[in-house]
Parts: structure tokens; C-alpha cells; sequence
């Protein structure tokens, strides 16, 4: 391992940049705005798909694959989602390069291979997907209709970061159709559950379930429900979204059903994704200044163990010892790595498992084979206890559950101490400013309010949360009535 | 479902077109040559990437995620590999569209959005993942590296078919770099040999294993190792590649490596991949003029059951019975649909499960409740017969067995009547206009040749078949001396 990192406090955002590469999670690419998922990071990506799979499919969901490129007269058939996505397109234009007459050996774009029609690389797939559902659809019969896609999109963003916002990113994007508009609206709200299920559950990140303010609508939704979670730093990030679409696709692409009664209708819909982003927000949640903390639940390797010896004859003795513990530990389930590589020494592979964020390690000597003993460390306080290697399996077992609700513990702790409940401007200011965190407050309703309140302090409507009561108050801006909070932060 | 299927006899390619469609497995999209995977058929996909997923990582590859997006300068570095995609590139050129000022509500490329190099969409990733191994390697302690991604790739073709050959599809790739030449062979023979034992063993497709000729290899190859499958209309599929690449990437992009010994060396690599196009073999390999035929192991619903009954009474009756079936054959692992849909009627739902190939079928209806029989119906032969309930699930769990031997010994049977030794062009141009299936000739082992004879009868050498013998002979269409039969065929 090298150097250490930045610490967060010294420079948050470059505490983040550093950690994603020493934990060897991703790496910038020759694509400007694209990344490398390096196995490490793309291990933690499919423990999470594995886990939202499987709920999409237990709630009735099936998967199934939809082209990458949408031709540009569906992409622009609902306007506000073409006018929302547009300006992000990468765009192709031509099917074939050919040889440089003047560059041998160099290609260039063969200007007779111009398509007739423009492709978009799909930013979202509503479009091409209510293309192909207007095939479907005919009578109440082939409805609800419940898929979930897993893909790559691309969005062409000025300003990336590795895993929140990066130009090409791979998410699970549901598309459903009813014939309904309410078990269209149940759906929404399911599948904002679920993601706030598997925030709390598997990430340990808890989070705030919500809706979103008009303005902050995903581009062609009548709702757009929000999960949003707090990171170290005092910012907020939307982790899932889940959108109520009404028959706004239906409309466009002109998909409609025969009703039992006979009556021709148009369907409803709901979209609803999470990404790779995901891990950005894993890491902000739980991470410190020595490296990655993860989960034991989204945890690639759950227990590293490492043996302190010298000479073939010392690490054959521990071996025979660890391989019990390993086939022990793996029985029940756990993930294990004994580490014997004879490349490295033990201190580099500490700070390594450190750096990774490896919920446990277990480290083991020659005096520990004398005194039956074993040396377990956990990375969420570091703490590290020596046990007899007969109690080894258990102790990890009641740890592992241990680190998972005490990271879940501690994220609430630190969004509990950075929810600032405010009645004036001048709180508002304050508290973004210098405490930072969700701030709860009267807001008017008004999209020039929010405009405003974002232009002087860059805080922005999170959501309202869906378990806010009514109360009565009056507008930290303008001083107009309100009858419920809603929360504000500045924003990844 | 609608009407019979065409006949493989009267007009194979038209049966296989209708099949894709009726088995509800996938269709054709907006955009040209790119296919929508159903449900149905994605989750065969998911079947297929779950057993080579464990099987890839069994022997010691990790998952990772590389961009989309080559851009051209990388794409062209390697010359061969360039010169072999170059003409079925989808190329991005610009990242924005705009309001289009005339036309009001649609929208245009932005000229002011050119991007300044070209992006490539990948048909392949080694320009990109070579790029980045660059960075990974610098002593013989980072190797081997051994990667695999799921993924999405595109390939302009001119004609496509679903599965077979569409512009974007699903695929592996995996790329794999080594400090030794040897090392490197090793894994492209393994990998080969896994996805040999993936088409035996779970897709019950027999395959040749085998070298392709020279000018059949993989662009930017040393050796290309292939699986050939023969299809019931007697023409070849060519199921899954692994290639030896040399040093050739690793000298295009510069990746080398300190030896123990302080020397600095060249890596060698593999690449392989099998692709959606898996699922096209594998209808073709086993489907009938009835409609789809699954190998029980890659079957996304083993059995169905169907009830026959007369009001809620007589369901409510069978539903009991049938629930008690279903657990238990839940629990030995059997995927089960119990279809109880009041909205179509049971000779519909029979039609149904026969197109899309579930290989045991189930029917009770209130007769067999009073007699404690049910029946039992097999995919692959049609055959039914009745048998007592309680040794239902038993005949199942057999069943399955035989269903998926039964499959493989069918088509091991066709391939060994429709693979021809001759030793005469005449004798070649009757098997393969005649008979079809594979014909082993000798060949002179020349380009020339090969080209000629792909010429006059359009077949081409499939494979040189690992597992022939040497033997001395004289090229069926030169005269000219040969140490070994290649295997000729007419290919998809």
C-alpha cells in the first residue's frame, strides 16, 4: 500500500478521489467522464444486484434486455423527457470507419456511412421501450406488464466523479405498465420502499423516502419519489428514484388497452432506477481516514486472515490450523480469504485489508499456535482482541452482525445530529453553512422560492418527506403559509 | 396462441424466425438489427450467464467493467484488429442535440457539440482493457490478471437474424494477461474446454473443439480456438471462440513487465467469449415443428401444471392437491409454474407451454383427483401417460434427467449421420449440397484453396478438430499432400 490518504477533514473531496483508487475500486479511463469498475468495485456492485434482483423478483418483476440506441424521432416523442436529456446525448452518426488515404494506418469516419437517422446512445429508455410496449398491450389482459432492465446508459456530464457522476454508469431501470391509476402509484411507492429496504438493510446508509418538488421532477413524470441519504461531508445524495409517470409515455407513444368493459384506455406507467452511484454512497457513509469501511453484508471478503510467520515449516503449522477455521467460517456462509502470499509481508496486507474496508481480520502467529489463541480486528473501530481459536468461528459470526447494525447505527446517529430544524432565514443560512446536513423547513411551494433560497445558499429541496406531519408554518423565505417542512441540502 | 408454426422441412429460416417470436423469446426493435430480449428469453440468458459465471470463476476470474466507448486513436492501435472491425463501427461524433429552430418539439445534432476524437462503440474491448492493463502491470507480482465482463457490444452487420447475428448483443469477454507464453495457451485451452463442457453439459449441444484456419481467425489473433455446433439444417454454428493473442496487444499498447530476473518483457494474452447468439444454437438445436424444446437445465420454468376444472369448487379442489406437489418440488430445486388462470382456457395454456418448450407439462383435472392420478406429459417426445399422484414428483425429478440426456444423445445421433468423411471433390460437393452437416476432407492447408472451395460449394473449414487424428492423404480439391482432415460446413 502507499502513501496514506488525505484525511476528510483536510480536503473531503480529495479524501473521496484517493480512497476510490488505493481501495482499488475504479480508475479513470481514456473516456473522458467514463470509468474502470476494477474487480474489487465491480464485487461490491453485483453483491448489490444480487440483492435487488432477487427483491425485484419476489414483488412479480422480470427482466429483459432493450436496445442501447434510440432513434432520434422516438427519443423526441415526450417532450419534456427529450427536452430534459437532450443536451446530455451522445449522439452516433455513421456506421463504419475506413482506412486514412493520407494516414496509413490510421482510420477515419467513412462519410458514406452516414446514418439516415440519427441514434442516441439512451440516457434512460423510456422512449425506446414505450415503443416496443404499444406492441404488447392490447387488452386489460396483457396488463400490469412489470420489467426491469439492467444496462448501461450514458449521460454526457461536464463535471464527473468516479461512481456519483460518471458519463457512461450501469443502473437497473424498472419500466411497469397498468391498466390503473392507482396500482400505478402502489408500484411507485413499492419500489421506493424497496430501495430504502436495501439502503437500511444491506448498505447500512440510512435514508429519508420522500417526494420530489415539481422542479427537481425526473423530465416526463408526474411524481418523482426520492430516496435520500446523508454523507459525512453534510451533503445529501439522491441514492433511488422511483417515478410516477402517469400516462405521459402512454400519450406519446399512444399505447392504450381494451378495457374489461370494452373501452379503449390508455395505460399507466411507472420507471424507477438505481446505479452505480450506489457506491459512491456506500463509501461516503461508512468510510474514514484509513481507508474503505464496508458492510459485512455488501462485503466482497468478509474475514481476511493473514499469518505472521517464518519459514515454510512455521506457515505450513498455521495453515493446517486456518483451513479448518476457513472451511468452518465457509459453511456458515461467510466469506474468507487467507491470505499466504509469500510477496508481501503481514504489515502491507494489514493496511491493505484496511485500506478495502474488509469487515474483519484475523491475523495468526507461531505464539498463537503455541497458546491456541488468534488476534481478530474489526475495521469499524479498529479494535482489535485476542480470542482461544476454538470460540474463532463464533466470535466472527456475532461480529459480523455487530459491525452491520453498528454502522447502520452510527449513520443515523450522524444524520439525527445533522437534521436542523429551522423557523428563519437566518437559521438556514447558518445551519447549511456551517453545520451542514438535511434542514428542515417551511417552504411556500413556490419554484421561485426555491430558486432563490438555491442561488444564496446552493441548498436545494431534497424532498418532502413522506413522514412529515402537516404543521402549520410560515415560509423561511417568504414568509408565506405553509403546512409542512420539507428538507433542504446541498447536494451531490 | 395463435397459428402452427411453418415446418422446418418446408422452410427452415422462416420456422425459426416464427419460433423466436411465438416462444415469446425476443423480437425485432426500431433500430435497425438490434433485437428486444423478452422475459422469457432473458431469462434463459440469465440461466446461461449463471452456470459460465460460476464456472469463470471456479477457475480464478473476477468480473470487471470497462467503457462502452473506444476512442478511435486507441481502437486503431492495434492495425489488425482495427482493420477487422473497422467496417461495422457505430461511431459517436457528437455528445448534444438541440431544439431544431425550424421544427418546433423536435430536435437536432448540435454542430457545436463535435466531439474532438471520435468514440467508437465497442465490437470488442481489447483496445480499451489493454489501454488500461497498462497501468495494472509492472512486475511478474501483478500477473496473471484474469478478467472477465458482462456485457453489451455492437457490430454493424448487414444482415441480421435474431440471436444469430444482430448489431448490438449480450457477451463475455474475457482478457486475460501472462507472464508466459505457456501460461497463456493454457488458459485458451481451458477456456475453450469450459465452454465445450457448458454447451455438453447445460445446453445438451454437442460441439467440436477445434483451430480455426488462418483466415478464419479472430482479427488481431495468433490462434483462434473454436466450438462448432451443427445445427438441423445442417449448417454450422460457430458457438464460442478463445483466442491466443500473442504479444500483439501487448506491444500495440505498450504493456510489459519486470521478470524476477530484472528483465523487462511483453505480456501475453487470451481473449473469449460466448454471446446471446448461444440462445439462437440452442433453439435450433433442439426445437421441433411444435415450437421451442428446452434442455431441462436451462429451462427458466421446468414444469407447468395445468388444472382442468369446472367452477371454484373444482379449482379450489385441485389447487390443494397441486400446492402439495408444487412445495415439494420446490424444495428438490425444480422451477414450477402452477397455471391457474381463469383467463385462458387449458388446451390454450397446453399450446402455450409446448411453444415455449417446458419440458414436463402437467394436467389434473377433477377425474384424477378421484382417482389420485394426474398426467404427465414430456416435451421432447410428446409422449403422456397418467401416474398416481404421490410418485409424481419422483417421476419428475427422473424425468428431467432424461429429458436433458435424451437431448444431448438426440442431437450427438444427428451429428454422427450428418458428418461425412470424403476424399473426393466430388464426393464434397454431394455431402455438402445434399447432405449438409460437417464434412471431413483433407485440405492443403492454403488460402487459395480454402477460398475456392468457399467459392464453388459456400462451405467453409469450420475447425481443424483437436481430437483428429494425423493421417496422410491429398487435398480434396488440390491433390496437393495433407498430414490431417479438416471439418468443412455451410455456417450461420
Amino acid at each position: 500500500m502507499g502513501a496514506k490518504l488525505t484525511s476528510r477533514s483536510a480536503d473531503y473531496s480529495k479524501w473521496y478521489n484517493e480512497l476510490v483508487v488505493k481501495a482499488d475500486l475504479a480508475e479513470n479511463s481514456a473516456v473522458r467522464g467514463c470509468m474502470v469498475i476494477k474487480p474489487y468495485g465491480y464485487a461490491i456492485w453485483e453483491k448489490m444486484q444480487n440483492e435487488l434482483d432477487r427483491m425485484f423478483k419476489e414483488t412479480g418483476h422480470e427482466n429483459a434486455y432493450f436496445p442501447l440506441f434510440v432513434p432520434k424521432s422516438l427519443f423526441e416523442a415526450e417532450e419534456k423527457n427529450a427536452e430534459g436529456f437532450a443536451k446530455e446525448c451522445a449522439v452516433v452518426t455513421h456506421y463504419r470507419l475506413k482506412t486514412d488515404p493520407d494516414n496509413p494506418g490510421k482510420l477515419i469516419v467513412d462519410p458514406n456511412a452516414k446514418l439516415e437517422e440519427e441514434l442516441v446512445v439512451r440516457p434512460t429508455s423510456e422512449a425506446i421501450i414505450w415503443n416496443t410496449y404499444r406492441g404488447w398491450v392490447q387488452s386489460y389482459r396483457d396488463l400490469p406488464i412489470k420489467i426491469n432492465q439492467w444496462a448501461n446508459v450514458v449521460r454526457w456530464e461536464m463535471r464527473t466523479r468516479l461512481f456519483l457522476r460518471t458519463a457512461e454508469f450501469l443502473w437497473q431501470e424498472g419500466h411497469t405498465a397498468h391498466a390503473t391509476k392507482q396500482e400505478a402509484i402502489d408500484e411507485t411507492l413499492q419500489m421506493q420502499q424497496i430501495y430504502a429496504e436495501f439502503a437500511e438493510s444491506f448498505m447500512a446508509m440510512p435514508v429519508v423516502k420522500g417526494v420530489k418538488s415539481e422542479s427537481e421532477r425526473f423530465a416526463g413524470a408526474d411524481d418523482t419519489y426520492t430516496i435520500e441519504a446523508l454523507m459525512q461531508d453534510g451533503k445529501a445524495l439522491q441514492a433511488g428514484t422511483s417515478h410516477f409517470l402517469g400516462q405521459n409515455f402512454a400519450k406519446a407513444f399512444d399505447v392504450k388497452y381494451t378495457s374489461k368493459e370494452g373501452k379503449q384506455e390508455h395505460v399507466w406507467s411507472t420507471s424507477w432506477g438505481v446505479s452505480t452511484r450506489l457506491i459512491g454512497g456506500l463509501i461516503m457513509t461508512h468510510s474514514d481516514d484509513y481507508g474503505l469501511v464496508l458492510p459485512p453484508k455488501l462485503a466482497p471478503i468478509q474475514v481476511a486472515i493473514v499469518p505472521i510467520y517464518k519459514g515454510q515449516e512455521q506457515l505450513d503449522a498455521i495453515s493446517k490450523k486456518v483451513n479448518e477455521i476457513v472451511s468452518q467460517l465457509k459453511t456458515k456462509g461467510i466469506s474468507v480469504k487467507f491470505d499466504d502470499r509469500d510477496t508481501y509481508k503481514p504489515g502491507w496486507k494489514f493496511a491493505e485489508y484496511e485500506m478495502k474496508g474488509v469487515p474483519v481480520r484475523v491475523a495468526i502467529g507461531a505464539r498463537d499456535l503455541e497458546n491456541g489463541t488468534l488476534e481478530i480486528a474489526r475495521r469499524d473501530t479498529l479494535v482489535k482482541q485476542s480470542y482461544q481459536q476454538e470460540e474463532a468461528v463464533e466470535v466472527i459470526e456475532k461480529l459480523l452482525v455487530e459491525i452491520q447494525e453498528n454502522l447502520l447505527n452510527k449513520a443515523l446517529d450522524y444524520r439525527k445530529e445533522h437534521t436542523t430544524y429551522v423557523d428563519t432565514f437566518e437559521e438556514f443560512k447558518e445551519a447549511i453553512e456551517n453545520k451542514g446536513g438535511f434542514v428542515a423547513a417551511h417552504w411556500d411551494g413556490t419554484e421561485e422560492t426555491e430558486d432563490q433560497i438555491k442561488e444564496i445558499t446552493k441548498a436545494t429541496i431534497r424532498c418532502i418527506p413522506l413522514d412529515f406531519e402537516e404543521e402549520e408554518g410560515e415560509c423561511v423565505f417568504s414568509g408565506e403559509p405553509s403546512h409542512k417542512r420539507v428538507l433542504f441540502a446541498k447536494a451531490y
